[in-house]
């Protein structure tokens, strides 16, 4: 059994309400409960926590290295300017997965830079709320040794 | 009536004491008080919130989309820097005015860049605290249809 | 009394029948009126001057040291690439206020570089011809000590 | 018949004698009186001016609207510098062609940036007198739905 | 019964032999089996290609407009400077899906560009063999209407 | 009699159904066909060759300097990121002229940069199938001396 | 009797256990009362703060106005991104000095730029425990008038 | 004797009252009277023309090659951005040399950049009105073979 | 007995004819023939192909992993666009050394750019045929432990 | 007791003349007597050396790896643009701490890129005299294994 | 009576000899001595000094402090690169003039930048010897008040 | 028998200990043996001179005119931030190697930008002394005619 964080960063909080069109309309209450469906499937225990607080997040990496076998980040906005959250990230020293609900390639410039993606071990974009269950799928091959 | 959400973002809470050569020398409150006053005359309800913390505006950001009709928006040092403040203002989707209390292009480089301003109505900067009182115009004006 | 001198910069003579989804469909005319109108209210004597020829503008500019208390400034098209205009608004030595009708930030990207900014009291953008009534509201406060 | 504007930019009055081993030796004059022949071929009424004032060149622009069914712009050096002209020729809401007499690309790196052919229907560019030629070909088969 | 055509690009057939420290040891052909027996159980026929020709993964793009529902490709080194691939696989006009063995964003500075990521879907990288499965599941998801 | 060898790169085999909004609905037989009438009347030979292979381009390049007087070029992707193809242009040592069925300049940003475009005579670009048709008129004038 | 308060920034709390080859195996319990007893010796008042959330780091600063001489800051992650750490540091208008446990310039690109550097008095880094305890040194000899 | 064109760009007309402290107290009047002055000296014929115009700077330019033997030039802000002007320098095909009273070097970062210099024989800046006294030496040296 | 593949990448072909002001006036076959005799000397048997194609080059490489002790890759054009081409350099797992006719240093922008110098052992560029001869000499040296 | 070598790099030699307001009114020699102190109290034996020749500074990094146990090293202007100090000094092969008198951080863009800091264990800046007896505190420590 | 040193920098110790196409024929000897018989008329007392050193250079200018009133800089390829060189001529709190003898603005893009002109009263560049003279001139008339 | 200059730049001094798995175990003797054993077998006659001093380089370059048929250079650091070295050799005016140890490609980015390969004949790169050799037979072949 695989103890996996599942952490959402800022704005997931509204997440099938803000405009819909670009990121479905799901709630992240629904996106937990099938990604807990899924780890009970894939034998993994999963405890979810989101913050529009860079400070929680990294907190939440924190004590990961005691808590978490795996982390499945969706670092939102993040991704692109926090040194910090990296840093975090790297810090906790269990294996993370990055997912992201859009393609960040079909987006602004801005979105191009990724500095959280630099310490994981892969990342999911653009599937929606499949990316969460890729990645979990990802993330848990990864712990055992692969075969999603 | 217009209710108006004004966010004051960081280090404006030190306002009127932090180097008054350059931001001026009225507190807060005053700013505060100032707005509540011009917003009577336009007919705005105002209702104001300042934070150093991110999360915490961009918490405000999400409550805006049912509790208010507009925001006003200084983001100080977010401006150039966070992305989740800029998805957080898009996120809401009432209309946005943002307002500087100095002019970023007489300032240094790394204020020339913007983020949360390509997601508002418009900007409102260099004007002290009139920067205030003349956005809250803007976004009246915007509201009901002009003519500030 | 303050003489205020509005130049409006190239291409906004034909304000109203130009892309008017961007721009409105308020004509220059109308503008010239409303800010008239406007200063009036605010004890400012407008003076309204239009061109698309650098040279006519940087002109205007010379004579405002001697006639005018402040000027109006939509630089148009120059805002990003006339460095003789920031000179000229620059010698003028009399306070400068910069307006737009559209949000440069949610636009093209060479339209992110801003010469003449540099050298205004304030920027007021992205409120069409409210920019203006704004942007004079601005100047006027400026001039007097404030409270617009 | 489509009625054409032609505009020559700066330095295009001094054509045949201006560096001919680069611009060639035939005389604006020449080049306008070629564009008349064969607009008569293709049923073309052809206006040409010259100017090496901008404001000229986009107060032209802004008559087009009216006067004319097409423009055949050569911007010369304002194609790489300057925002406004392309705001005229977009304001103008006229298909604009535009010509070149050299080749951009094999010249220096100030000229490789184009703003003006940003809104532009088409680029002809390398061929001397016969970019015009060819510019109105274009033009005219862009107006009548093509066939050159 | 979704059609997927599986695109595996320049290098990926000496995979298993080729730098196995960072490429793995599991050959293209056990690729393909796991991929023909994972799209056995989603519904999906697979049909695989490799080609270190550029023009020869264009062709393939091409014909899967009529042959499939939809791409899964893997770009190789053609992803960071192939626009022609990048317009193939928009011409392709079915959805495509992106995965890569490594995690591009912990390599080389010239593997931050992506040219064919923008017209994905969306993309799967860093999980070795498994990027491919869960590609798979992805497009397969996106086919149905979802729930990898 | 002039032997015009006409080119045809990447993409253009699904020339018609490809993204027919942007590039037209004219099939690449169509525009061949075209070709070889127009060539009739300005006493030109047409031979045409499409090919997604870079190489295969680079070697009917190769072949011109002995078989052909004219290159007529589409390089499609290539135009923005093959050194050898514009090396091989350049190898062939007869006039080329390059065409684009699109205007690059309206774009994406990684459109904008021209390696084979350096070596060309000139460049007819935005005007669908007629920058083909205006591009083999610039080069029979080119060959002949022009007056197209 | 100084007054010195040091802010300790992202992922120190975790100091002793993450990636310890790097950041060293003291913890900062044992680097508080080092500077605890340093600050005995050169007749300094210790107070120590570390925080993951930006906004708490603002709010400390803004107190150390009232109730401090001097600051001794280490931004961690902040360091490269935070434009609102860097005002709220120049808002305190008492003296900061900046200190890093290793030595950016052998580092990641992203960790080059620095924000809060430019508002500091001066900067020491690459010396593990050390960097603080020189740092201390160095702002009470600047707090003196020097000889640390 | 040699006839040497004195252009001044635009903002020179308001010499000695535009910002004196930067650009000296000599008005534009007495700048030409020494030229006048020197020229007589020198044996020069000399004719001064400023504008702020810079179609009636193109102008001068072109006249100058039928009307003078050189050419003193001093392009004010045009220098960094205008292409067209340094075309007509180029065309105007007598020796050109270009002077400023300030030293761009020791200025903003937009004023590094010279586009007319490329095309001068030299350049003199920094020394006030004497820039022009000198320039003037430097271009009669080079029209008799140098000595000033 | 060491046995040397020798790649020649696009061009190369037209070796002798192509620009021989440039490139030289020896042909590839004279080429591969001094390579052999010198081969011979060095106790090397060498094999060489040359190709337009990446694709042929790439296989080539993938080829010379158990056919060959020691590549000779002078990769034209792909040498500053092909990271495929870099891929399989790497994973061929022989040493490579990188020749070039010309010295790139001496040429354009573009070509400063390098992308399979970085898996090379060395380069030796700018000798015309020699090239080739030193990095055969360079090559052998390498394999046997130096002293060329 | 440790051998340290001081260098001080160019324009070192005149200070406590030279921009006294910026570089500190203490002489050279002052400076080395009061390192000289310090190292009796560290245990160090002190021996200084300036020179504005970069070469002369190269000569003594290569002889302090006989002579030295650490070096402590100002670089002056070779911070930012010598290759070839930053070679020696990580070919010096004992440990070097970099120190400079002002905050390169807060002064011109050309000082923010550092060289030879890539090579140091550690940097001091911004502290004047101060500085250099931070760097030698900060040396010792490290040779001895810390607390400083 | 001013003392003026002349520096030389590196490569002028050639003149006359040194690509004299571009340099011209007179040798740094009858420099020196059109120098000094200029000087005379000007009543400057003229020292010359040539180097290759970089450290002879700043050391000379160290010393201009005391021994000279003005400095005549031609800092050759120094201009573009040594921090340490316009560190000096700042230190030596002496008015400096930078010559040049050709006009970099004309040559390859790494004589653009120029670190010691920032710190220059004004540049003269591009009329060979001639440039020297001038720049006595320039610099002499900046001591006693103008008047070239 | 030519007359062959062979300059050793900087940190080359301390070749064989200096960082000897990077540059070898063999010392600069050494390699100066070897060549002048090569160059007996090459009729060549060597003279060889190292110095960590720019000036010195720069001097025996200007020597090399009258007294070397050629010369081989290492630059070591001075490749990629010295004009004077650069502008040295070109005024040598006879031909140049540049010969590398290592491969700059596959190091540091500041090892990408070469400013004295641009005047060089070729260069050879990353083979160790062997590295000396191979151009030293370049240079050799390049003064006779070829066939190394």
């Amino acid at each position: 059994m695989h103890r996996i964080l599942v952490l959402h960063g800022p704005n997931l909080d509204v997440l099938g309400t803000r405009e819909p069109e670009l990121y479905g309309q799901v709630s992240l209450d629904e996106v937990n409960r099938r990604l807990v469906d899924l780890g009970r499937e894939l034998e993994c225990r999963i405890e979810c926590l989101q913050s529009n607080h860079e400070g929680v997040l990294i907190d939440a990496l924190h004590r990961a290295r005691a808590d978490a076998d795996g982390v499945l980040l969706n670092p939102g906005g993040f991704t692109h300017d926090s040194v910090s959250l990296r840093d975090a990230a790297a810090a906790a020293q269990v294996p993370m997965v990055e997912v992201h609900l859009t393609n960040p390639h079909a987006r602004e410039p801005f979105r191009q830079r990724s500095l959280t993606a630099g310490v994981a071990v892969g990342v999911v974009q653009g599937f929606g709320v499949d990316s969460y269950l890729l990645g979990l799928r990802a993330l848990s091959g990864h712990l055992r040794g692969r075969q999603v």
